[in-house]
């Protein structure tokens, strides 16, 4: 039995203050260290071993991370960062706050940005992708891979790489494997595990604060 | 041109206490917080840039860390955990009161267990050995290199290993490394850097919260 617990991590201060985040790297609120801490203890009441952990390169999940790995007394545990489980890029609407979004574009269109599988929001402008080829946390990453915005399906893409390369090796060797991130890379995670369709994946949301345990046996077919 | 920096980890509660610590995992003290958000102060006015981070298996030092980290910005730079940067094992004085060991013992021995380069204190018993092996963040070390006491020269070898076989390698490709240890493990990676003698490294002290820069030239000689 492989035991894969997934995390969102707790609430940013721009979640607080209602605006477009993506892969802007915005610090915890107070209410997301309280959250991390609640997740942190709902982990050790499960009995989670936690043997390794996986994060995004974004502060406020590796924060959470932090956190929970300092109730658990497990601190010493590896952790692999990677930028393929960032949130999902939100192009011109990163920063913006969500309600003037809404009144200038109308709540349907917003919704789809947020949810839908195939609907990117506008991409930044080209002079920004220099912008993120420039930020030393990306130096490995070829440039061409770096995003202006993307779809729920083109996070999807990144996410599933990372799964094969990195999670689905370390929760194989580890036995256990906690990995926090953010709401939109958590969902095309279990959409790809759950074989989700992009309706189904509409559908699913991912809370903060609540661990989502998934069980494999020992041939790594996850079980129902 | 290649940059490495040495930092202690800040006050932990049993230093606050004055208990021999070694390789119990005992937490940082307020003290140590507020010291290790100074350190990075430092390092920020330095103008370090922080490409990787290396650091033991125990939490006060893995704690300075994440607080450097989180001060300077650098959540996500890529951090090895090792075992061989613990501090050295102070065998039966761990847990101990200072002041009763050195009215015991005496204070010329005591400070020979703390400072000279080949004097273990008296092993833990055997029985011991059982409990560290069982403790799953030792567990890939082979359990005959598992310490029930260690003077400064057994640290020294582990110490030096660690540093042929992970940080140099490190320092070399991010070209900035930060190592957050302990006062005994750090002096044995400054003895091995800088060739002291044994009578060298007993006057050797690592202050907390004080950054210790040491550069290397692009072929990994370190200069003066």
């Amino acid at each position: 039995m492989k035991e894969l617990v997934l995390l969102r991590h707790g609430e940013s201060q721009w979640n607080a203050e209602g605006r477009f985040t993506g892969w802007v790297d915005v610090p915890l609120s107070v209410r997301g260290r309280r959250e991390s801490e609640l997740a942190a203890r709902r982990l050790q009441e499960s009995g989670f071993a936690c043997g390794a952990a996986c994060v995004s390169v974004l502060q406020r999940a590796i924060h959470t991370l932090n956190i929970v790995l300092g109730v658990l007394g497990r601190a010493w545990v590896p952790v692999h960062k990677d930028w393929r489980l960032n949130e999902k890029h939100y192009g011109v609407l990163q920063g913006r706050l969500k309600r003037e979004v809404v009144q200038e574009m109308g709540e349907d269109l917003v919704q789809r940005w947020r949810r839908a599988y195939d609907c990117p929001p506008p991409p930044l402008p080209e002079s920004e992708a220099a912008l993120l080829a420039r930020d030393p946390r990306y130096a490995g990453v070829p440039p061409q891979l770096l995003p202006l915005t993307e779809s729920l399906s083109d996070a999807h893409r990144r996410v599933r790489a990372c799964w094969e390369e990195v999670l689905r090796p370390q929760l194989y060797s580890a036995g256990s494997l906690l990995v926090v991130a953010h709401g939109n890379s958590l969902r095309a995670l279990v959409m790809h595990l759950r074989r989700l369709s992009p309706a189904g994946v509409e559908q699913l949301e991912i809370p903060t604060a609540h661990p989502l345990r998934l069980v494999f046996d020992d041939e790594m077919n996850l079980l129902p």
